[in-house]
């Protein structure tokens, strides 16, 4: 299926505005041809862009495409997703019509995984407690004292979910000098060892790190997964880092623990997401809490847009895709 | 000079009670003769340890190895520092004798470079200041209309100074999607085009960059280095870090700028060491300030006492130390 193509980007008009400008547009146009700009699948103006196109650019955003999309599309051979997650945007049938799907969930990997390799580091070095007494204290602290366990020398640091992210999120780890332990159910013990790490079950992972951070899928196995028995397990000063999906923990179980003074915790996600005025996980200062940003923001939509361009230029040129969705993952990919 | 060795140690008791533990000292045992723990040079029972000693293990606190101490010490052949700068501890009369000096200025370097890393990243996020807001308010945030330029991806990271830690930041940075440019006025064209950054001018890299990182000796030549002519130049929304040393900032210049909203910083080190009561760096949003932890504290001082057992035993088995001084380096180091 390699030659010129003829595309179309579909998703929020507002994350097209910022991750596919002018000039990005027009380094897509020179490989193939730019056929238009959907938000919906509806209309008689997006029917006729759907007649002929062959390739879609989605992105966040993207209306589904159903059985009603794909009728509509009988050219379609191939879906380039500019985001991680594909799923919530297309249906089984998709794939049973043969389209090949790709995503940049690697490119997508990367912001995740660097916020997480540095608040690993800044929670081995216990550095925003220690800010915080600095800061209130208006004098001498002795970090020693106080954190006498600091430092990230030799620390255990459990990765929850060897993803995409949690396996970008190792292959950083292995310039520092941590001890790593995964638990993954589809991870083997040669994948482990390829990877460098020490795979165990969950309850032991959660019970023996200094640091834990989850990066399981977002699918419906792993609600609440690591629920309030496992949160008891946590080590008392240990930190628990979830950037992946409120729903995979016991956040009851996990404020308590962190209001009683027992845990650090760095959270990008919760439940709900934006957390109500006046829970304690806003001002509680063992905890870091931000909204949702650890994944690509700002430049780094850049990456993303380069990643799907990358994968267009394998399709037209008759190269492999860098990215492609195996159905047989399917079913334990978010 | 192989062969088992006489050695002792000196350094503040503090130090060496958290460094050389019982069973760190033993494995030292193992490979020499331990004479003893010294942290002055003048009493009659330190100069009968000193009579015989071959090899010193210093640390922070050491009492200086003077002219006094050298004669004191005629079998004295090598210093082995557990700690960064060894300067302070002897004096050119060591160096003149043909003892040779090893610092574990390498081993140091590791935690600094993992603090500066995690805090590029953040900075390039803008993890610090959307927490803060996203706390504030206690609503949603829109990190993308407030932080436009927010994100990881083909920023300008700039490395004042390619010392043994700015060069161990640099190594760490590959991993990244950053511009690295550096400024060192012994930089090579041939050194940075292997370390694989784009050496700058200071002024060219401070008024480019979106992140700077300080990584200077401490010598009096580096004092005041980026002085208020050369803050201005730092765009606005830059981000200093600061892990080095306070003097080689204008600490006013940078505070005026921070407090006008127009600078970020990221100080682990100031002028005086600890600020005084009400310092507007103390209470600014925009800064994080630590209390001088960047560099190896808690576990990570098993890494300096490893690095040091390590060049024991390359000594003592015949093989090159991996962190000689070389005397020619002398003047430029700290």
């Amino acid at each position: 299926m390699s030659g010129r193509k003829r595309i179309a980007f579909a998703m929020a008009e507002s994350v097209r505005a910022r991750m596919y400008p002018p000039a990005r547009v027009a380094e897509f146009a020179e490989v193939a041809d730019v056929a238009g700009f959907l938000h919906e699948f509806r209309s008689d103006a997006a029917r006729d862009v759907l007649a002929d196109v062959e390739v879609l650019v989605t992105g966040w955003g993207a209306p589904e495409i159903d059985a009603d999309a794909l009728q509509a599309a009988p050219k379609l051979a191939a879906i380039l997703h500019s985001a991680g997650s594909v799923k919530p945007y297309l249906t089984e049938d998709v794939l049973a019509r043969g389209i090949r799907v790709s995503s940049a969930a690697a490119a997508n990997a990367i912001p995740v995984a660097e916020y997480t390799v540095a608040m690993i580091v800044l929670a081995g070095k216990a550095v925003l407690p220690i800010a915080a007494r600095y800061r209130e204290l208006q004098d001498d602290v002795q970090p020693d004292a106080d954190f006498p366990d600091m430092g990230n020398f030799r620390k255990r640091v459990g990765i929850v979910g060897a993803s995409t992210i949690g396996r970008r999120v190792i292959e950083l780890l292995r310039s520092y000098s941590f001890e790593v332990v995964a638990y993954d159910p589809f991870l083997s013990v040669t994948d482990a060892a390829a990877l460098g790490v020490t795979p165990l079950e969950l309850d032991e992972l959660l019970a023996t790190s200094d640091v834990v951070s989850v990066h399981a899928p977002s699918l419906p196995e792993t609600d609440n997964m690591i629920d309030a028995r496992r949160i008891a397990l946590l080590r008392d000063g240990a930190t628990l880092i979830n950037t992946a999906r409120g729903e995979i923990i016991d956040q009851d179980a996990l404020t308590a623990r962190v209001v009683d003074g027992e845990l650090y915790a760095v959270l990008d996600v919760t439940v709900p997401e934006v957390l109500p005025p006046g829970h304690p996980l806003y001002t509680s200062d063992r905890v870091l809490l931000t909204p949702h940003i650890a994944g690509s923001l700002g430049t780094e939509l850049g990456r993303l847009a380069a990643s799907v361009l990358e994968e267009l230029r394998r399709l037209t040129t008759g190269r492999p895709l860098a990215h492609e969705l195996a159905p047989e993952r399917y079913a334990i990919t978010a």
